[in-house]
């Protein structure tokens, strides 16, 4: 029931040094010999691995039980406390997530590209794994067997580091999923847990270039602040979804009104909810006092500059820090500006590079605000809320990067894959 | 003549922070004012660049007569003088490159991936730049040139950073680019210099996490060691070329004479020649008696295992050292492997990541090497030596990545670029 092959909670800063060193160089170790599985293989692990965790359903939410008892007792937040609760529900949809994963495409090998060069050399960019990859995450349990799931279905090993507050939990989830994936051919610490619950853990890992090709911080911003500051490693982030909608000077009416409140209202709480609303001048006359009246139908606290108060004089007044706030709540900030220009400097100073939509039946409108708006995503006459790995078609996703490098928008399983060049000559030599 | 906008050297240590902190600012926000260039102007600007070059040849070749008088007056070795020797061949060769640049593909706009999901949401993944980048680099002058020529081509505004021996010379490329792009049309600190030798200098740039996307060092492994231990920003690097040449039980032994001399004698002193040998047991007596000859016949020190020394009497025998040494000269490593695997779990251990190559006739074999050799590049049957821009067809190229992320192998314009998606809807809400 051991967690990982080199399993001792380090006591002293060198002993747990020389334990996440440990940890990193089997995470390495198991990554080269994932290269060997078939998709079929992993596809039969992952099965083995939803099984499992169906078989140990009661131990594990027992253990769950008892951390949700311990944050109680904390006194962590409600909010907290609920994402940690393992229900019946939940447990159930984290392990279809597993069997959804066992039965998507493999990336793994795909070939991206092919070409022949003139001396007759072929060329082959061929999607592989990254290789080691540590997540970093809190709270939720369930991001455990996701990102297990996903680093298997993509042939990477994975270096799983839980919030403490999680830590029964977590240790049973992995506890079972690496049983059930070894006995089904898994290779030796392909899935591994950081069995401390000591912070400097994290740090010692994200500085393990050698091991660790990559880290997914996943929580709230300290924690994202913190890998970032620390890690040697490549990071893929999601700082936080600052999404705007801009609603042009040729707008329809009906429609902006349907996705701004589409946007900010259809799930408030989440990353891809927006939470500006931009409005030219030349439509805001007109829109305005429509928005507004939509808005507050759905419970909306409105904070709009003098624009917006002077058409409805009962909006609070935004303050500075109401632009770039992510309130992931029932509250909106509504301007208006003068152009399209003022609405992309406006977007490229205060978002978070994470999604904005334009709203216009005006083609070269559009085309600029999709070349000049610094964003993964751009929608054009659609809901923020359209930036999901599920709506693009990716099924699983890590969350969504508001990074501009490796990957941009959901990091589903091809973003967990790189490639490398295959050249096949036949015996050739350069003059 | 100003260097940047923003041009004042910095004295005091929070000086040249904010010095440095306002070349960063003043780069992001030419990195947004150039995404509204079109393919056409860029190649306009770069052409004016190329003029610019060509009519301040002789001022910029006395600047540079001064840096290789310092330099030789401080005892800089007669390698680095000549690296920093900007003499007419090499002038009118990165005049030539610039031009190159000018005439090869735009990639920015392209659309990479295009889909249509169920409910009718157009969904483009659309190559775009990646904004930032700073190359901080030792030496070789004329990297100032290629790097601001490939930035303008891909809209990516740089940030350069050259060696002290250098700063004349540098300065001056830098002076002549900026008076003539920015006269042709590019936004301000498009290209931009910082214009202090201090190395702090280097470290608050590359902690800019907010304007900088991408830090390049090209040098020596101490200054890449010291931008990815001190860096915020995703870093892409080449540490270094320890190339291995396979020859598998299944070779054709002419064949293999001809890749190994090639990939070691062609070009040593580069970072895709092959720094070892590794040759199966099963054809080690067959094969190495004749490539003691051959590497013998090009002057080439060997340096072998007890095997190749059991064959030839007088080969050096192979230190601890070797195994991973990147000699860049007439030097090669050889051992002798009793698998494939071995082969393989040699490679993964001392190899850089940079090429490998595995010479044979066998399928599996080949198959084998390529899935689970860690490599950017893997040949089959073919010199190591094709690990080069030039050779994959992508022009000019800014260095070989031996990292995994963004980009492996050779780093050209493509390599340059990121993506955003691009989501069309029709007044898409989500329910």
């Amino acid at each position: 029931m051991e967690k990982n092959a080199s399993d001792t909670k380090g006591q002293t800063e060198s002993e747990l040094k020389a334990y996440v060193s440990r940890v990193g160089e089997d995470a390495r170790e198991a990554s080269l010999a994932m290269a060997s599985l078939s998709a079929e293989q992993k596809t039969k692990i992952l099965h083995a691995i939803a099984d499992a965790l169906e078989k140990d359903r009661e131990s594990i939410q027992a253990e769950n039980a008892l951390d949700v008892v311990d944050a109680k007792q904390n006194g962590i937040s409600a909010a907290l406390v609920d994402r940690l609760t393992l229900n019946d529900q939940r447990y159930q949809a984290m392990v279809r997530g597993v069997r959804e994963i066992a039965e998507a495409e493999d990336p793994v090998g795909e070939d991206i590209e092919e070409s022949v060069r003139p001396n007759g050399l072929r060329l082959i960019k061929r999607r592989v794994p990254i290789g080691g990859i540590a997540i970093i995450y809190e709270s939720r349990p369930n991001v455990t067997v996701d990102a297990a799931a996903l680093c298997v279905r993509t042939s990477n090993a994975v270096v799983l580091r839980g919030g403490s507050e999680a830590y029964r939990t977590n240790s049973a989830l992995v506890d079972s999923m690496r049983r059930a994936s070894t006995a089904a051919g898994l290779p030796d610490n392909a899935i591994s847990f950081v069995d401390s619950t000591d912070r400097r853990a994290v740090e010692y890992l994200i500085k393990l270039d050698e091991c660790i090709d990559l880290v997914i911080p996943r929580g709230g911003e300290g924690l994202i602040r913190y890998v970032a500051e620390h890690a040697r490693v490549p990071v893929l982030k999601h700082y936080k979804g600052v999404c705007h909608t801009y609603v042009d000077a040729h707008a329809d009416v009906p429609s902006s009104l349907a996705i701004c409140v589409n946007a900010k209202c259809q799930r408030p709480g989440v990353c891809n909810a927006t939470e500006t609303i931009l409005v030219h001048r030349d439509i805001a006359k007109q829109f305005l006092p429509s928005l507004v009246d939509a808005l507050r139908a759905e419970g909306v606290e409105i904070r709009g500059d003098e624009h917006v108060r002077a058409i409805s004089s009962d909006v609070v007044a935004a303050g500075d820090d109401d632009w770039g706030a992510e309130y992931l709540a029932l509250i909106v900030a509504v301007r208006v500006v003068d152009s399209l220009e003022d609405a992309i400097a406006h977007i490229n100073r205060y978002g978070s590079r994470h999604t904005e939509a334009i709203v216009s039946s005006n083609l070269a409108a559009q085309e600029r605000f999709v070349r000049e708006v610094d964003s993964g995503v751009v929608m054009v006459n659609a809901s923020t809320r359209f930036n999901d790995g599920g709506e693009f078609g990716m099924g699983a996703e890590m969350g969504i990067s508001t990074d501009k490098l490796h990957a941009r928008g959901p990091v589903g399983s091809r973003e967990l894959t790189t490639y490398k060049y295959v050249v096949c000559g036949a015996g050739h030599i350069r003059e």
